[in-house]
């Protein structure tokens, strides 16, 4: 037994045993977390992390938030698990609060172990109510990584398995920054953007197509908040079609972007929405899928075809409800957006204006990104699209000054993306800000003046 | 809230607003369970179940088992989650204690969610070891139900969503009550079987083959024990041309056949095994995918490109540590096969003698079936394949006499599935026989004599 709880026993085992994600297993060295609590984590040698990546994007709640923790262990002392088939007060419940929170006619939830397991099921679903094969992704997105899942996602992580087989057609969503548009302003760019994705879908065949999936704000792909009638724009162009629209709302759901749903501010109601991370904060693993009225009813007497062992996992709804009220009473939502209109978002402005290395900051909530560049004016990235190596070597140097000034960075590519948990206070969020300002020197030094 | 904890009020908010899988929406009724402990479990008005379905063929240690409910809470209270890029005491402890367990040189651990992802990924893995194309499976298999994953599968669960564009191709394992072969014996029936396998890779292009993905006893799909020597020939095959054998484990793993894996019956090494349900019996969602050196080696300087957010769970990890724990030290694995030698396989040989409905009886373990028949000459089976509504009333009126004499059962097409916890107790085990025994007298009604 491991009965050493050092860091050597921690780290000896992991590198003999665990095959980790997305890593060349002989090139990692993965620090082993001792725990955490709220906005913090630490390692067994007792250095302390701001946590600026909520873990994986899921720590919405922060570490150990003690509703929630106690919700798990009563709950694991009632009931962990019950088959599918089954009514669970949990599941019910949770289900329940989703519903109330969810936008329009999405009242019934398909719960799933995960985001990637919901956007599977979402995309069935969608094409067995249309009958068409066709999925419509971007190509700036990630959407999971089983084989469906994955040739949804438009990102290089898609390309050692791509086989071209899953009826994924990729187009391109807005980005005023890096516009493929040619466009000039917000608004030119939303309506070139609406324009495209008529065509993509006039060109593949509007009864080809069953559903078009998006993330409402992209999130490791680019942070991408999009202009005002973007959103609106694609759900016309939907209904026109008689397409479905799936808003992948894994990252961007409960308060991540300052609102439940990220589609709530601009007031679009999708046909699905898929969840997970930010519904109980990854404590137990869960996602799902919200589902219209429509979508459901088409399984009203066809049975659904799919489904899980953990679907509705009474612990992890427990953990759920518990994240939900915690949520609620604790205003979390209306503190994310707060932060984001009167702290992270200024803050990050005045860093911009500071630092050559800055090209562009945009976000929502907790929900941010400072876009890197070598020269503002001609817009070079920092680093290269997908670069690895030595060509990504001066963000694993502003990433490494984060992490030895104390602060846990989330970096994408030339992005620093800035992702506390919702409930992060005032203070904290302040000293991370501090911290990246004073890290950028080292981005500062690759950019023209 | 929903504060009145009745049947009513968990029952009316899984109606209204709980997507169930498999399942026509609006022609079900899920019984809500309010607990359980052990063997049993109960509804709201105190009827009380013993559990011969393992809820759903997860619960290898029973409900509630102290020392996974005391392991849970106490790692709830010290750090629930953390991202797959660190490292954690629990998934490192999980992953050793899982490779002790594991056959040959399987030494490393993938974790996913749960059994439907870890055969994406074991999948994916083979493709990418070989560059090969097509996955082989067995038409009596079930796989998961992701895109790729429920192609794999070959029951009709696949049928609804086939597009035949996941490379998978199914052939026909062994069978002796139903030979596809026209075989008079067991071990006629494996030679057959093997031929017929290594014809379907020959007439495939052996160079287009990735692996040979199958239960090596077959689930829901049939509880096919397979002939002594087949899994051991089908490695020969896979061997002589170069295609790699992934065991399938969600189900038979961690004790449920009277071994840690049912690939030991046979002392096969498999290149890859995937697992689930039984590693913490469903406690917290876990799976995963065991990697022998070989496949490992694929991923050593290049990029394994696949990932989850939940990728090594500590809570999970944390319920798999104690679960292995208490199976060793409570001899749980090998209860399970004195359970099958001496009180379950014998019961149900002498049941099927006194019973005309009952064809054939096989398992191991904690893992067998009774196969029903309408005439025992003939073999014909007492309700049709993939038989549901009235051509089902047989089965269902089985089923619903089972629960009426405080029996779960698990059923499956003309089969009656023997599945209690490995823990269950001799006396319960007998009980459970008992009511079967009484309850067949329901099937014998349809029966010749």
């Amino acid at each position: 037994m491991l009965t050493d709880s050092s860091t050597a026993a921690a780290r000896a085992a992991d590198r003999a045993h665990v095959f980790h994600s997305w890593s060349a297993q002989g090139h990692i060295d993965p620090m082993p977390v001792a725990g955490g609590s709220g906005s913090t984590f630490w390692d067994y040698e007792g250095n302390h992390y701001l946590d600026f990546s909520s873990q994986f994007v899921n720590l919405n709640i922060g570490h150990g938030h003690p509703r929630v923790v106690e919700a798990i262990c009563r709950q694991a002392r009632k009931l962990c698990t019950v088959a599918p088939h089954f009514a669970n007060d949990q599941r019910s419940e949770a289900a329940w609060l989703i519903a109330q929170h969810a936008p329009g006619d999405l009242d019934k939830v398909f719960f799933t172990n995960g985001g990637t397991e919901s956007n599977e099921h979402a995309v069935r679903m969608a094409r067995l109510v249309t009958g068409r094969p066709k999925i419509l992704t971007g190509y700036r997105s990630y959407h999971g990584s089983t084989h469906t899942a994955m040739h949804l996602t438009g990102d290089p992580r898609r390309w050692p398995s791509d086989t071209g087989t899953a009826g994924a057609v990729h187009f391109f969503g807005p980005y005023p920054y890096r516009s493929a548009f040619h466009a000039e302003s917000e608004a030119q760019e939303c309506e070139r953007a609406l324009e495209h994705l008529e065509q993509v879908i006039t060109l593949e065949g509007p009864q080809t197509v069953a559903a078009v999936l998006l993330e409402p704000v992209v999130g490791t792909n680019g942070l991408l908040v999009p202009p005002a009638g973007y959103l609106r724009g694609v759900r016309e162009i939907c209904d026109r079609y008689g397409i479905l629209l799936i808003a992948d709302e894994v990252m961007t759901g409960f308060g991540r972007t300052g609102r439940w749903f990220a589609v709530d501010h601009w007031d679009v109601v999708p046909d699905l929405i898929t969840f997970a991370k930010g519904v109980n904060s990854g404590y137990v693993p869960l996602g799902g899928v919200i589902l219209s009225e429509r979508v459901a009813a088409r399984f009203h007497d066809t049975p659904y075809p799919g489904g899980l062992t953990y679907s509705g996992h009474p612990l992890a709804c427990a953990a759920a409800v518990a994240t939900m009220h915690a949520m609620r009473d604790e205003g979390i939502v209306e503190h994310a957006a707060w932060l984001g209109e009167h702290v992270i978002g200024p803050g990050l402005r005045k860093i911009g204006e500071a630092h050559p290395s800055v090209g562009d900051v945009r976000g929502l909530g907790v929900f941010w990104a400072l876009e890197l560049v070598r020269d503002r004016r001609t817009r070079e990235m920092l680093v290269p699209f997908a670069a690895t190596g030595a060509q990504a070597a001066p963000m694993a140097e502003l990433a490494a000054d984060c992490r030895r000034r104390g602060l846990w960075p989330f970096t994408h590519f030339n992005r620093l993306h800035v992702l506390p948990p919702c409930n992060v206070s005032a203070e904290d969020a302040r000293r991370g800000l501090e911290i990246i300002d004073e890290a950028l020197d080292v981005a500062d030094r690759y950019a023209a003046e």
